[in-house]
């Protein structure tokens, strides 16, 4: 399964290579807003004052100020977690990683969002788990079908409650409520990923589930999409119990992420103002969000439907039954516009007629050019009729 | 077991913290030669050059110049991998991760030295699998032994041929052929952890064991000790088949290494002699090395013998039968100097009166003193004639 996804992206990534294909198929945070000067800058200083401590092995866990930094920003938001509930990561995707070690056995129950993210389900599925799913509705999982899920033993709920890869969906704050609620009567761990919720530009932020199910719930969270992804750097939060067994499989897995950059991030928000710079990108991206969702009223055929995400990187469209958007895809890149197909991100299959968009990695112009020729072949897909099929095993 | 260890190593970290030990216990190597200035000339022109690509994501196999420069250096000594065939990682320890996750299910055989590298028995335990041991001798491993491992169903040997950690021991030529001769025989990987290879100071190097196993070895290499451990750069080379498998457990583990450390290093190959470098390093640590085989052969009570390392950082030194190290260490610390207890790098047990000394992180005054007092404690254990105690379980 791995394999036939790595390919699958593959194949779309080489087709979005070329400079006149306008691509919504990546998942990149747009490049114009990396603090290139300030990053050189804390480079500079960093090498100046610390450079022989930067270069050494460190600890495991990660550098404590930039950790005490990491727990300031949560209780900002509400959220109590020691420094020293916090492990520095080889980016969020390595937390995923060192959460499945540490706690899957083949067979497992793991519960994914129907759809889900791509690199929690390679991530988990080496594990080889069970994977079951919970629909992804507007205001967050179908609680019924987590509570049936409950019944049968879960290991683990994997999550993306603010502005989810792929979807674009936000959990209410009901819907949290009632979410945690079912969990807290299981054993489950709830594993939060929260890479966007920096990049809210509209509405209200709402409490982590670690609110409800205090050390039930682990949380991941990134720099990747507020400073930079190149760097990789992200973090896990968790209780102590936990915390003791991810810095061994942290240890086991690449000894600590780079004392460098984790030097870098921290002089970075010492000499920057985080908020400032977020604030730029929130109006951006809240900008090309408004541009692709209007252009897609504009340009697509009745019965084509998206989400209207608050935040994030991406919107996810409703192809009309029936309608495949596998076949969208070879149409769309005749027309110079790419996209990833919706299948991909549903474990249990399905999801023919769906699909994911980017609006973060491309400016308004361009959306809107992009757009019309999706619209374009949309309309030539539905007056062919085409018959539904799947994405090849290649 | 691994909870054992990392309590263990901690302890003793713990006790090395202080200014008035002299400490070999680490594995570190010398900050005095770090090229900082580079470095940071190197942030500085890839951030002002290519800030954006720097800060973007990027392939999971790594920036393809740098596996360029990777690829020519094998070449340089003899070894032929494409860079297509070099997958960049978190550190060479991420390295082992990786080849554990794809090769490694619950009770495969998987082949140690004894005494082996902590990190490795550390990574590779958590797959679980059944750990033999092949005893290794001052040119290398017991090949009878491993003649009748390997008669029992192998996966997977892990060994470091050059200079050893914890034992400085490096495979002759005449032994790797034998090994190899044995190896090729069966279906087991070879994984060759090299991260010492470059700091040899006295004799000839000897061909890598891809030599004779082609692609049935796996590489495994790392700037920590040539350039910087705080940028947490290595690599693997396998055959194709092997390196599909591992770019996907590379994505999946944490989507790719550092875009802007990957290129910084690649910087700093461009702008500055990695051999004129190299050479600085070698002559420092071959003149440690010597300071404290010297110092060794001066302080130490008869029947304290040591490894005669022609690189590397470390030393392994053998007490007398029925003397523990794990005394020889309580008596050292009230002493002011430190190492590390040779038990815990036997995965069966054992190791009691032998102990790993590092040379590369002491300038030649301060191992002079060190082991001036580690002789005084050696010698009161001696005296006490102490029985052998196993560390506590602590």
């Amino acid at each position: 399964m791995a394999g036939l996804q790595k390919s699958f992206i593959r194949e779309i990534l080489k087709v979005t290579e070329s400079p006149d294909v306008i691509s919504f198929a990546g998942g990149l945070p747009n490049p114009r807003f990396f603090p290139v000067e300030e990053i050189k800058e804390a480079c500079s200083r960093v090498l100046k004052e610390h450079g022989r401590e930067a270069l050494q092995y460190r600890t495991t866990e990660g550098f404590l100020p930039l950790r005490e930094q990491i727990a300031d920003r949560y209780a900002l938001h509400g959220v109590h977690v020691s420094p020293d509930q916090i492990l520095i990561t080889t980016g969020s995707q390595q937390g995923i990683d060192l959460v499945g070690k540490i706690f899957l056995n083949e067979g497992d129950r793991v519960v994914l969002e129907r759809p889900s993210y791509l690199g929690a389900i390679q991530a988990l599925g080496l594990y080889q788990p069970k994977f079951r799913v919970v629909t992804l509705e507007d205001e967050g999982c179908d609680v019924e079908e987590l509570r049936s899920q409950a019944l049968t033993g879960l290991k683990l709920m994997y999550s993306v409650p603010n502005f989810q890869n792929p979807s674009g969906i936000s959990y209410s704050v009901s819907r949290r409520e009632e979410a945690a609620e079912v969990l807290a009567q299981t054993n489950a761990v709830f594993l939060e990923d929260d890479p966007y919720g920096e990049l809210r530009f509209r509405g209200v932020r709402a409490a982590s589930m670690r609110k409800f199910l205090k050390d039930q719930a682990i949380l991941l969270g990134s720099f990747s999409k507020v400073v930079s992804p190149g760097l990789r750097l992200g973090w896990i939060a968790a209780g102590a119990a936990v915390m003791e067994k991810l810095i061994i499989a942290k240890q086991a897995s690449d000894l600590h992420s780079s004392s460098l950059e984790q030097r870098v991030v921290h002089r970075y928000l010492l000499d920057n103002d985080l908020d400032t710079h977020l604030s730029r990108i929130r109006i951006a991206y809240g900008r090309q969000r408004d541009a692709m969702v209007h252009m897609l009223d504009t340009y697509c055929p009745t019965g084509v439907t998206c989400t209207r995400p608050e935040g994030g990187m991406f919107l996810w469209v409703t192809l009309p039954p029936g309608i495949s958007s596998m076949n969208l895809f070879n149409l769309a890149v005749k027309e110079n516009v790419a996209f990833v197909p919706g299948h991909p991100f549903y474990v249990d299959g399905g999801g023919d007629s769906t699909l994911r968009l980017n609006f973060s990695n491309t400016d308004e112009a361009r959306i809107e050019e992009g757009i019309k020729r999706l619209g374009r072949a949309m309309c030539r897909l539905l007056e062919q009729g085409t018959p539904v099929t799947r994405p090849s095993a290649k």
